[in-house]
């Protein structure tokens, strides 16, 4: 075939056949027959090095995965106009009614990293992107009025408020506002960190990210 | 802790801290430190039967994932308005210079079938989604002018149709047209069938969708 | 005189001055003083092998024809140019006041193949008609979505789809759909294969072409 | 079926099963598989007393035919938008090359009546109709710098400048006047008394309109 498909991912895939597939085979077989039914939406970010699917550690058809740059939620807009993401979190909540929307977030962002860097000066890296971290605007007010101990990691509260402002923002959609008020589904905040490993998750009252498990837990 | 995240996404992140993390540990601290540098984008849809980062076998820092309902590239736009995953295929190719993008399409994708099934109708499942997916438009003219050959699997037809219209989009955008004609970037199209684990890569030339492994060579 | 008018049109015009002129002439000299007063008008193709008033089998004065490529309406645009084949429609309803418009489809339909032949290619057959025959990408879209069994005849199909889509574009006249909804006009869809000579016609409710004779209804 | 097709027209079409298609039916079938071959392309007017394949008597195959509201042609224009007869114009001339183009006026026009009668008043008779018809405007022009014997039948006269008019527009097509350069290609004006039948054709030297049959050929 006159294909320049690349050996490395093509090599990768020979892996997943002898391994991946074999262990789930039976699995995506059913999930073929039967459709999804996923009961956990993920809005994650782009980044190569979160990969919902690995940091809960599940196989095929348990997550409903959105991932854009830094893992954001735009608020709910009648205009015209493409809106992929609104446009999962419309599928999940009405077609498949996940009961879980999971917005995580994570260290060393990028997206949030460009922000910081851009906000000030010409949007250098782009006008898509650009435009699309504006969606952080409202974080970095709430995050700019935040008290001088939390602002030693300026990058880190704002990763924290990106996910903050991504749950609002969910919350502005009629649908899973609708949803969340039936009790029929419910939205979290999380955090994690790449190089140790850590998954923090947002307390919905103190709004204050914690570690998703308990000291010990993880030697359980 | 307040939160009421759900129990098996922790417990599914507590085999990850005892497995995946420990096989990766040393990666994610480094990528964490030298940040991410990776060689591919992938373009995947939100399906929780297809994971990129599964299919290919690879572990973090290898794949830059965008996960949009149908896998779909918008075309080129220079209106207002949020464009998800515009940006991310602006930040891959501007910051991070990957050097192959894929765009991977897959079998009983709900996108495709949505679109064929309410292009007649009210679009009952709502108001993102219908929009969203009127990308799918050209991909369905593009199949309504196909040989009668092609058309006996209606749903897959429109599939690869949905994959070729995303490859066209993505040279609409100026940087990757660039990118690709200085010989910088490939574009790839790609699809995946749940059931059979079997993965189809297209013939850049004529556009056929061809086993990525050649017969036997899943065994070598 | 010196003119080079075709012998083959001015034989066959003696031959209309000998019989259909002879055979129509009193209408025709009734017609001429009081005017005409068509209660159908026909939107054909220009096919030479589709003639309206050769398939309704109607002399002079009855019906009010419009013949472009691919028997196309283009949807009701307010903006500025000369539309053609709206300004016949607007004719027919305001001044002429028709109580029937019939759009008429045919089989072979050189334009339905060309749109199928060039939507992939550059539209070798010239800047007009390929601008013209987009009017058929809504029908194409709506083929695209056509269950299989429906796709095993696709120029067929688009044949059928594409008067749909002129008979939705009908109604996007405020004129015609004013009409429509007094009960002073219907709209009606039709095909003619041209080498068989049966004519099909829409059903409205279920949009199937069937017989437009019940079998043994054409020996009565 | 629950059609309500006219019952006129499917009687109508009972007589042409008959009739036409006994007439006609080996130059049809032999039509469906080999496809049209005019040599000739009409341009004539909707008008229910003006059928050219009438006129000329002819059957299936022989006459490409535009019918459009007083048998206008526009001039070439580039510009975007939908132009049918144009785009019928480059499919007689490019794709079925024929020999022959014949802009076919007549007696009682109502487009040019209303032309006549709408140009110093508001465009009563509606916006397609309105925008429609000034392609006669260069035709009236042309009419009003006429001596004044040919005014004593204006309605006649601007019938005759729109076939003219029509004619020059023609030529402005590049590829219309390649090929009557060529040789391959001649335009012919006429025009068609509904009331005597007669048919006259412009002398392309002096542009007048003169009888089709000379004295006495009528009863050859």
């Amino acid at each position: 075939m006159a294909t320049d498909f690349p050996e490395d991912l093509a090599a990768g895939y020979g892996r997943y056949l002898q391994k991946g597939y074999v262990r789930f085979r039976e699995a995506q077989e059913r999930l073929a027959i039967y459709g999804q039914r996923p009961e956990v939406m993920v809005i994650s970010c782009c980044d190569s090095r979160v990969t919902p699917e690995g940091v809960f550690h599940v196989g095929p058809g348990e997550l409903f995965v959105v991932r854009n740059v830094a893992n954001l939620v735009p608020p709910y807009e009648e205009t015209e106009g493409q809106h992929g993401t609104s446009a999962a979190i419309e599928y999940a909540v009405k077609v498949l009614k996940v009961k879980h929307i999971v917005v995580m977030g994570h260290a060393q962002c990028g997206g949030v990293r460009a922000f910081r860097e851009t906000a000030n000066a010409p949007l250098v890296t782009g006008e898509f992107i650009g435009r699309w971290i504006k969606l952080l605007e409202p974080a970095a007010i709430a995050m700019a009025c935040m008290p001088v101990d939390k602002l030693d990691d300026p990058q880190l509260a704002m990763e924290y408020a990106g996910v903050r402002q991504s749950l609002k923002n969910l919350r502005t959609f009629p649908f899973v506002d609708a949803a969340v008020s039936a009790g029929a589904l419910k939205v979290h905040g999380a955090w994690f960190d790449i190089g140790s490993g850590e998954l923090r998750v947002m307390d919905p009252e103190t709004e204050k990210f914690e570690p998703c498990l308990a000291a010990g837990a993880d030697d359980t």
